[in-house]
């Protein structure tokens, strides 16, 4: 086959709230070869992302990325990574590149897998998905009284592991000890409790530190991202102050460099990869074998659709033992409206991958429509970008 | 003062060559606050940098640069630090951001250079400007004997430190060798050669260790980007390789923790940051004050125009000894054109930093005139973008 287009959707909320939720806008990519079509999510700022696709070169090492991309041959996995290295060594130098390459090379995963009607997880050799116990990946209340709520509610919704994150968590010492007892209570003895610090300590480990009594007292799994993503230093010394509760991180990864780098030199319990973020599936898989063979866990990161949740757990679909996936329960009606069939729980409450071809979803292109926005990038007197339409016909 | 406008300016050669030459496009940045002006220039792709500048937020980590810029108070040092780290907390999900930010951050510091009448090093606390070894930094030629001919041009203009990179570098063995012997050949016994693998080997450590011995023959004294920015593992890797050369990298750092990985994971011996991309002068300080507290040799990165290596230079203006600097040797008729009265070399062959407020050069916009490029960002009926006046009486 050939890769004969690639269209990028801008698509948002009417309105966006200046919370930690990334489902509120996002960039869908759809890819046509041959006449068959695949289609990926970028977890990206949208229009820095499709300026990243359709931006005339700057040099030999800026291109956009469609200049490496728009009539490749795609034929078989060899042939995204062949032209992921395209990519990397002709837009190295334009740093939005791996966002927006992202979701152009899981649109390519999705179309190979359902010209050859095959998961994805099965062409990048994995003979089967394992069922993985999802967690509920919630914001943190405002204040304790909602925290409680929202654990029970997850609870409720069926739910044995849930996370909380960002909101007020890690401004005061005495709210944040507030706020976890308050979601241990909400939960009870037994469920999983994950925690999101959202980047909010920066490189300060004796504040983050700070939270780990509490984090302990309230048996909390991990401390997911205290720091900024490349802050390894940081990451490795409150690694060293733990008892119990373990490091998370990685969702920030835009190369695999920055992930091997949290499980080298950070040495986090948990590597969380965004496949919308890291340059896609290809690099996810590298992760999740280098995690394999260092002891440490493997997640998915997933604040958006469900094309985006199955793209993100194509990668370690194989790995064995209670695996948590990070399973988004708050999604925006942007978020639902991409797939008209999500990926839902089974009766045990545990996730399955489709046993479909490509990423076994389906994008709900009338669904998506009042959502679309109408975006033009002129230069001079051409047009690099006009939004196209969302459904002609392919 | 108060931040009362940021203006970007996309400016390009009328054509782009495929080769890697950072100087055929850029991204100027105006600052304005109380009247007063000042000036800085993004080592970026212009339309995703611009983009990532004008964006509407996708949600509280994920805003638009300018979002934490404009209206802001600017009245010290402490103002500039205070801004960058709103924008770091407000847009660390927008990848391209660093990129974008360097250039506005840069702008700061000259507005307040001028307006408090001293020069940006000494609004870092530095009282003196050493003295810099300026290293003529050209591609290499098509062939040996057009690389011995630069190294001949290289001396005869006068410099007696001289970088060869890119071009054929790293395809092939005893091509390498061939261009190395010429290139020390043409410039004679004593001069410095420093080589430039602009990341040629990826990550393939043994593909960088074949070029050491003929390195070493030749007398490099750096052997500058053999592998990915982020790859600190395959750096440590070779740098254990090695004799007599050392290792270089970091222009590729987008923010200080890639840069200090590579110091301190990648056991680098030089440190090469581009203010352009690692969010200005401030974090290239922070990199400076690292490098000399672990023995390693900061040196400027800059490829572009001379407001670029006033910005570059003022980090380690005080550092002591015979310091190389990058003096971009093959300026493009647009990276010649930003200042009329650029940065030279003195009766020494040295190159010193202008005693004069902010970064002590003056841009020349009527000179730009022809390079500018109209650009429109539209989304929905919004203009986000339009390309303002270049010298509309500010």
């Amino acid at each position: 086959m050939k890769i004969e287009g690639v269209d990028a959707f801008f698509l948002a909320l009417p309105d966006i709230a200046d919370v930690g939720d990334g489902s509120q806008d996002m960039v869908l990519i759809r890819v046509v070869a041959d006449g068959h079509v695949g289609w990926g999510e970028c977890e990206a700022s949208p229009i820095p992302t499709i300026a990243a696709l359709v931006t005339p070169p700057s040099h030999s090492a800026c291109h956009g990325v469609l200049d490496s991309v728009l009539g490749q041959r795609l034929d078989g996995p060899e042939d995204i990574t062949r032209i992921a290295g395209e990519v990397d060594r002709r837009s190295f130098d334009l740093l939005q590149a791996p966002h927006a390459w992202s979701g152009v090379e899981i649109a390519l995963w999705d179309l190979l897998g359902r010209v050859k009607e095959e998961p994805v997880y099965r062409l990048l050799g994995m003979q089967h998905a394992q069922a993985r116990l999802p967690y509920a990946s919630v914001l943190f209340g405002d204040d304790p009284a909602e925290t409680h709520d929202k654990a029970r509610q997850a609870i409720a919704d069926g739910f044995s592991a849930v996370k909380f994150g960002w909101g007020p968590f890690g401004q005061q010492v005495e709210v944040d000890r507030e706020l976890l007892a308050a979601a241990r209570e909400g939960l009870g003895p037994e469920p999983l409790l994950l925690v999101d610090a959202g980047t909010v300590f920066g490189t300060d480990v004796d504040a983050a530190a700070a939270r780990l009594p509490m984090l302990e007292d309230a048996h909390a799994t991990w401390l997911e991202e205290p720091f900024e993503a490349g802050a390894f230093g940081a990451y490795a010394a409150l690694g060293a102050r733990t008892r119990s509760v373990k490091l998370a991180g990685g969702e920030g990864s835009h190369n695999r460099h920055v992930a091997l780098g949290l499980i080298d030199y950070g040495k986090v319990g948990y590597i969380q990869i965004d496949t919308g973020r890291i340059g896609g599936i290809g690099p996810a898989r590298a992760v999740a074998l280098h995690a394999a063979a260092h002891g440490v866990e493997f997640v998915n990161h997933t604040f958006t659709s469900h094309l985006a949740l199955s793209a993100s757990l194509q990668p370690f679909a194989d790995s064995p033992g209670r695996c948590l996936c990070e399973y988004p329960q708050e999604l925006s009606a942007l978020a639902k409206a991409v797939t008209a069939v999500g990926i839902q729980r089974d009766a045990d409450g545990l996730i399955r991958l489709p046993d479909q071809p490509g990423l076994g979803v389906s994008v709900d292109t009338a669904g998506l429509r009042p959502y679309l926005k109408h975006l033009e990038i002129i230069e001079g007197t051409t047009v690099l970008y006009r939004t196209p339409q969302l459904d002609d016909g392919v």
